[in-house]
Formats: C-alpha cells, structure tokens, sequence
C-alpha cells in the first residue's frame, strides 16, 4: 500500500492536543479535514508523537496510506498555527508511529525575573532560583536505560516502564535555558515530570540523589510537579 | 517636577496600537490601568513611538510625572502580552517623547516557500521572488536626510518631511530578513512603505533607481503597497 509522509509544525497553544477528540480543536483533525479536502478518499494519519494540549512540534511526523496531497493547497487550507512542510509519498507500509527509532523533545525555561510578552505559550517563566550546575548533574544521570515509571501518572495506559535515553542535556542561551533529550520512545508526561522534578533540585528543595534514586523505579509521589505543557516541542523524530 | 521611565516590551497581535482609543484595547490604556492601582493619582504616559495596531516593540520607552511603581506589582497587573523591564526615576522633567534622541525599528521577513506556525504574526511571510542584493543596494540609499513624503500616508498630521536616517540595513540569518533602520524620528508607515517598495524592487517589480527617486520627495503614489504591521518591531530607543 502505498504511503505518505508528512512533516510537521504547529504552535500548540489553541490545540486540545494532537488526537482527534469530539468537539475539541486538535491538530489531526485540521489535518485530516484539510486532506480530506483534497484527497478523493478520507485518511487517517498515524503520528510519531502524540503531543498533549499546549505542547508545540516542530519536527513532527505523520503517515498516512494513499496519495500525497498538493502540499501548497495544503497549507492553503490549514489554519496559521499549523504548517506542513513536506508531504511525500514514503516506502511501501511506511508507519510514522510504529518505524519511528527515536524521538526528541525540547523544554524551553525563560530564567529571568523578568516576563517575556513574546515567550509567554513558548517557554516557562522561572523566575526563581536556579542553580545551572544542578541542571547539567542532574541531565547528566539520564542517558542510559531506566525504570520511568515515577515519571507518568499512576492512571496510564503504558505497559513497560523502562525507557532508553539516547542523550540529555540542557543547553544555555542567555536567560532561555533549553533542556533536550533523545529517547526511543516517551511516557505521558515524562519530559515534563522530568523537567519539574529538575527545578526542584535547581531550587535547592530535593537533591540530585533523590533525582537519580527516581530513574530505577518509584512511585509518582517521590517525583516533583508536572512542568507546565507550554515549554515542551517535539522537535525530530527519527527513522532508522 | 520628579519623572518616571518605563521600558516596555508588547506583542502588538492583539492590540489597536499603543494610543489609547475609546472601547479599543490599546497598550497605553493596560499600563495606565495597571498603573492607576499602584499609584496615589492617575497617570498620563508619553511614549517614544506611537506604534500602530499589529505593531510590536521590544525596546519602547515611556514617561509620566509622578513616583515609580513597584516592578512586580505593575507586571502582575498587566495581562500576559505586555511586560514592563523597568520602571524607575528618571531626571526630573524627562520626557520619553521629546527628549529622544534616534529611534531603532525592525522589519522582519520570513523569506521561505514554508510558512512557520511560530512566525505568524510576528514576520511577514514572503514566499515571493527576492533578491537580496537589491534590498542591500535599497538600505545603502538610506542614511541621509532625505524628504520621505512619498512614505506616509497624504491624508497626514506631519507638518514636515525631512528625516534624517542615521543607520539601515539588511540582516540575514537564514531564512529570516530583518531590516533595521535608525533614524531621529518616523513618520506613520514610513518604515512599512519603505520596506513593501524595497521588496518590490527586490521581486523585480521596480528599479533600485525608481527606489532611490522616492527619496527627494515624491508622491506617496509613487511608492509600493504599506508592508503589513505584524513584522515591525520598535527595539531601541536612544537618549542624548
């Protein structure tokens, strides 16, 4: 069966997310309206990472079996806050969800005492205190293979818990402090419990011992908070 | 009599401008508001650039008599798209308007066939032919004292015509354009003329010369179309 490519970005502050649900605003719904627009026949898109509501791409990645759409008329239809930039026929059954061999994600942190009018939705405003050296220890524990599980909400539908990180780290850039991580495949709410479990030790309310005993399996109360979904962005996701 | 500066940062998307405008939303009217709770008596801000609707500012500047406000107060009472990086005691008699000295605008263009999800309303999108040459040979024109009658709408409360432009030009950083002018003082639409005729002239569309004729005063029908308000930012503003 033939099959289609399709690469992605969208600004996910008006998104209930990425999955169709009923009666909420969601990327795979402009999508799939627009290509359905243009399509003889309706497709249904498989996503390399479905993203939560808030949560940006900028390198997602979507499949769909049938023929490429015009990617100018495309764009033409779709809304300001989404935008594919390729769409393209793919190998015979390729499956953005399923060939996907990693993916990564990026947490934007604004550290500052100062507000941002342009970061707000695009980075999370920290104006508190945050000790750097701590973040790079703490990213530094992360490569490797772990247990997440205090990394997800207790109610999940996962199965395994244990995840490989191919490569964490946070990079600096004046006051945006960029936290980026490579994994084959992510919880829900991983990178943000991660992420809201680093400020805390940045902030000198846990350490960087209680941060690595949370990677070989605990509970999700021995975590810190959910980082909000606005710093996140799916930023690549490979393929073999 | 004791003056107060503020230095003020806004995404004009959702703004009529910064001049306060009966049942409009206007950037003026938030900090006066804002203001109105912290302090004894109201205050009447005098800004360094009136921006237009759409317009946005990195590096506005503004002045009222009175005593500062506190930074974090001000900033928890203004909504999320304006934010104030300063607000303290200036020489007694300043006056944000007149006693600038050169004011800094940039214009940037997102020169791509892809749109950007995270550009929109925040550069113009260009997916037009664009020789960059042409532009930098139209920026070089610029710095002078030139009649730019030919730049500002003719229906006009501008009495004289002359400026004189201290700096211009053309940065590049990949796709992103962004052209920066300094100058003493703007007219209204002055940068976004000069700009919507400069991109014409680099679509091929005019000569560098009929650019260049704009410049010794001329009609305002001789020059191209107003550039749209989302890609303007003011980002300087320079005293004595």
């Amino acid at each position: 069966m033939p099959s289609v490519r399709l690469d992605i970005e969208y600004d996910g502050t008006d998104f209930a997310g990425w999955a169709r649900q009923p009666g909420r605003r969601t990327v795979q719904a402009e999508i799939e309206t627009a290509l359905s627009t243009l399509l003889p026949e309706p497709v249904a898109l498989t996503v390399a990472g479905r993203t939560d509501a808030g949560v940006h791409a900028t390198g997602q990645v979507a499949s769909y079996e049938g023929q490429p759409a015009p990617l100018g008329g495309l764009n033409a239809l779709l809304p300001a806050d989404v935008a594919v930039s390729a769409c393209a026929a793919a190998a015979d059954g390729f499956d953005a969800r399923h060939d996907a061999t990693s993916r990564r994600y990026r947490y934007r942190v604004l550290a500052s005492r100062r507000r941002s009018a342009f970061e707000r939705g695009r980075a999370l405003w920290w104006p508190h205190t945050l000790d750097r050296t701590l973040l790079h220890e703490c990213a530094a524990l992360l490569p490797g293979t772990h247990d997440f599980t205090a990394s997800t909400p207790t109610e999940t539908y996962h199965q395994h818990f244990r995840r490989t990180v191919l490569a964490a780290g946070w990079a600096e850039q004046g006051d945006l402090m960029a936290f980026e991580i490579e994994a084959d495949t992510f919880m829900r709410h991983m990178n943000r419990v991660l992420v809201g479990t680093m400020l805390q030790v940045a902030g000198g309310r846990r350490s960087v011992e209680s941060f690595a005993a949370l990677l070989d399996g605990a509970h999700r109360r021995d975590a810190g908070p959910t980082a909000p979904a606005h710093g996140l962005y799916l930023v690549a996701v490979s393929y073999g």
